[in-house]
């Protein structure tokens, strides 16, 4: 009921406060055999720590996994597979600024008023700290993606601020392209356009300077998903990947496909259109176009699934804001140091675990039920 | 597994195919002693049916409930609560079109791609006409928010194409403004700004008569929520909406508060300032404006909620399009008839229901957990 | 959280009281592609339904179902299935006593302690007029088991009163034999020892004739299940059995292989053995007994299933017995006519069915999770 | 969907296997503001631990628990709970025997047959070391029960062997008489017939210088428990309780109330008769015996709720016995040293914490649904 459990055939759930021991993961459907290691789970963690590079925050945390159950001499056992990743930057800290004051944009003040307790210490369990588990879980998920059909993820940030890419063909941007520029150096703000990229890191860089923080989009694309992923009604594909990217803090808005957009657009202009080839007699069906954003009906259509989110800008400022005390007196706060002054580039790998966690859930969904079906007709 | 449940404490759980015997719902966790009757339900229904203006489609289906159990002598029991809707218009056709041939942007290549068996009448499952039944578990949802804190919801079409509404103030909106004119006749478009409407009316006529369709947005708003509603980490209050939005068919976008706006925004842009009156020597704590929509860290903060969705342009169309048959052979379709050239006044009361079962559903897990909390401390 | 629904993977909803009009249930999870009528359904339904013996009530219920959703030419579509059976039997009638007056060892008082609100006639939501949807979900899910694996179940009665048959070998009772004595009449009592249900039908008569009822114990038994359902830890396979077979009303005791009679047993006695065969280079491997009960850890073993469950006596009698009102106040109330004077006969078939039910949520489970396993090692 | 999770309100979920890195449980949905220590935990994890007692198994385990998690300054914080138990008897082991012989009575085979792969070191998952952490999260259950209706449970053992305890009143029995002699000395069998406790010593030591093993019987009794606990059909207040208990190793069987002595009962005798007392003008409702158990409908009545489990002989036995390999060798195991020769004491508190953590969650379910009903008719 309170909510820290997501997925039904392929089931995370966590447990973990900002500045408490640690964070905790258990994830319960994972099949069995697939190789799984501390080295595996630190690709798609380092991506997503502090201090990785000068625009994103320097808190100083190693995000170092243990794997706790589930996997036995190296391959997961199908059982439950718990990680723990421990926090480390618990150094003693005066709090009493934010014990009494509600922090502008963040839970303070809603985690009083639902709960009559709260952990104040950085946010506690509101703490976007919470992450790094669900990209641990993000890299498990993976895995079956790329075992079942070849599944690939990949994310990047479209727009911070002004400066917006204009991505021609989602479907070609490769995670080198994201990571790394072409000397091979670092791609510290993971958009694919590397010349608007060092545009991004210098505007980052001047709002860093400002004690000020920035808003932006970044989107996640998933290639190889077969037909078939989704359910209908309620779990349709692009709701439960909407529920998981709008899961991520500081997500105000979701979209697919032609998105907004379709809002000014026909019918005639936005309907894409199947066309069909003939592989060894059977028909692979296709659309000629993506602006459906790769599912129909709440199904994916064999196209890349392509999403988009909003992410607001960091709510913790250098630079004093008005607020009040849980008295309801009129005070001040500032933050002390070290946010993130755009929270894009550690959202890409987030919002990438979040979307293979849905995907691995409904591919093993869809699987108990089709295995199960006695016969089925030609041509599907 | 299969996706046809929606909500955990306030559970719907639906069947039906769009030319089925008709369509049913069962509500599990409703509290006992609300009245509900056949015209409580009707209420909503009727503005969601079809045929009930010139600018939706004219398919005959009168949408008449019966109450199948959980209500006894005029009140809910507690039990589960099931409503049916027969399907009327269910006249013998020709279907040999739609039953080879994949409609542009409809579910019938997905569903045979995932099922290898499909009710091709009319869409079947993945026909929207589904959503009459979650229409009246909707005035349900709506009776419990109104009952626990004078809950109101109101929705309402913003964008048509390109004619944009400009709505100062989302929380002054009625239901009389939306539903009708001043002069007291229907608003069939349910677009708050009557200038506007009116031009919205003639350019979906337009629309009609040129066979196509046109997409649109509408706003959802929540007033009255107290804050404490929402789960932290994944079952976040915006999360849950999302989904429960995005599963609503044709719904491309979904964004709340500043939303997409916010990418170009600086934190101390976006960020609302928290405020406090006293009442009687309580603190009461609200924000001096709702750039967050209504809620922070996934929890309601007592500012009224809201929300928008893209919807998509109708994909039938009385134009040919291009398309291939199940075989993969090209081929050409044309909608005969009868469909709804756009999708927005009949997706507002569609979208009310779904933000309103969410409500229920965030209110009732938390009630759940507050009522064991031994005492609470002071000022929360 | 209302406690209407039952499996994961496939999954009932139900809803419907004892007198209101009817009772439904939504199956979420069904493969496509399987052959299901309405004739079908009445093969259990009419080893379920009131009237079918002297032994059993003569209330008059047609219980004929109407599939309203989920099925379209006669295969499932993978799509929620829905079956309503409409009460008839609602005749109008003199509820006076029971609105008041707490019957014995019915849910009257429970009810009202929970909700406060009741629907009174003849026991609404308690009643086992309830069971009638789930048998039909049965034969849904006993036509998965038959095409998944060959799975077949059979229950049967082993015990009325002090009449109590010795079934030497469980994995040996065909449905014939339950069903029909060696000359072809029915055998109304279930019982696989002919001339034991002999004695029982007088026995029972007797009882009917006095006014009073008598409880019993029933065996089911699942066979060629195949070794791997159930799942570790909580949702074990005996675990889900249980509480699929505690959810029936009047059953007070469950137990499998050994049961309540392991207490007196060592070790060394209890224990089965491993045995294997080889059959064509892979080793086939069972136990030499099966006080196990066909699960170990939780998981099939591949031997049969076999699980008792203890049934009280009916709790309505012809005799007067004391109670209260719902004010408080000492009365007598005496059951007017039509109930079972032994509920075993017509248990039979429910408890088959939650037993099917739950085999078919579980395989689909596993197979989920199988599905995705990359490669298996030898030998398993 | 791997069952690895337990209640819907009141959620644990577990990970972790006998001698990897440790135990771990996340609770979700516990209420916030509830006292919660190491040493509230340590209470109820001591009479679970090995070697308590001589005769239990001498393994070395200090079963001492970490919170991780929704734990701050002393009270839950209303978000989810984490509890890490360390295994600490991981000593380097040669596990050769086991890791190709199939143990009888053990889930080495059905482990296998399900998933291919298999951490056998001690049964992995499958052992019954897993129940540590339930036992940890039950005495945070316990708290919720105690604080939210003064709920008490008491376990205790009833039979070993031969060796029955007649219970004449169960609601008597006391903890202090369970865990303790008259003088203050432990009782290490858990039976409140102290004079049969040394009977059943003795007996058990016996048993284990045997090297067989004893099955027996346990009775667990919740006190205090409010009318309207346990949900209609599905989730009856027995069905879940005996899913609860089922879901623990060993168990072979659940009764309640008269359980499988109901066979041989007319209802006549069965029925429990409905009383009632004046209280300030209220009526309070009883019944004047308690042969249904403690539900009626599957909601509890407000008499004690009284469950019984047959418990088998640990199938670990120091005895020589024959079996077959993974590759269906015959061959033969014994297994060494440590096993508990009758799990009867041990699973007291085991029992003990599943049925307050069922509890727990119907609670909380309930008031759920209660909260938001307007407003109750007299006299209920």
């Amino acid at each position: 009921m309170a909510g820290n459990s997501f997925g039904q055939a392929f089931r995370i759930t966590t447990a973990g406060e900002s500045h408490g021991p640690g964070n905790v993961v258990i994830i319960d459907g994972v099949p069995p055999g697939i190789p799984i290691s501390v080295e595996d789970l630190l690709v798609d963690l380092n991506r997503r720590k502090p201090g990785q590079s000068k625009i994103v925050t320097q808190r100083k945390e190693a995000d170092h996994p243990e794997i706790l159950a589930g996997v036995f001499e190296g391959v997961t056992t199908g059982t439950s597979l718990a990680i723990l990743i421990r926090n480390e930057d618990q150094r003693s800290k005066d709090y009493s600024d934010i014990k009494d004051k509600y922090r502008p944009g963040h839970a303070d003040y809603t985690y009083d008023a639902k709960y009559g307790f709260r952990d104040y210490r950085g946010g506690g369990r509101s703490s976007a700290r919470e992450t790094n588990v669900r990209v641990a879980a993000g890299v498990v998920a993976k895995k079956i993606l790329q075992t079942a059909f070849g599944g690939q993820i990949v994310g990047y940030v479209t727009q911070v601020g002004h400066l917006k890419a204009e991505i021609a063909d989602p479907t070609t941007i490769t995670t080198e392209q994201v990571e790394q520029f072409a000397d091979g150096t670092p791609n510290p703000v993971r958009c694919p356009d590397h010349g608007l990229a060092q545009e991004m890191i210098s505007f980052i860089d001047q709002i860093r300077k400002d004690g000020d923080s920035i808003g932006g989009v970044a989107e996640v694309v998933a290639l190889n998903v077969p037909p078939g992923l989704g359910e209908p009604v309620f779990d349709k594909l692009k709701a439960d990947i909407a529920k998981a990217l709008f899961s991520i803090p500081a997500v105000l808005g979701v979209e697919y496909g032609s998105g907004f957009g379709c809002a000014t657009m026909r019918g005639s202009e936005n309907n894409d259109h199947f066309v069909a080839e003939q592989h060894e007699g059977t028909p692979v069906i296709s659309t000629d176009s993506n602006r459906h954003g790769g599912s129909l009906g709440g199904i994916s259509t064999g196209q890349p699934l392509v999403f988009r989110a909003a992410v607001k800008p960091t709510s913790s400022l250098l630079i004093e804001q008005p607020t009040v005390t849980r008295s309801g007196e009129a005070t001040t706060i500032r933050t002390k140091g070290r946010h993130d002054p755009c929270l894009l580039p550690r959202f890409v790998p987030i919002a990438e675990a979040m979307l293979a966690i849905t995907l691995a859930d409904h591919w093993l969904r869809w699987r108990a039920q089709c295995e199960a079906t006695p016969e089925r007709p030609d041509h599907v």
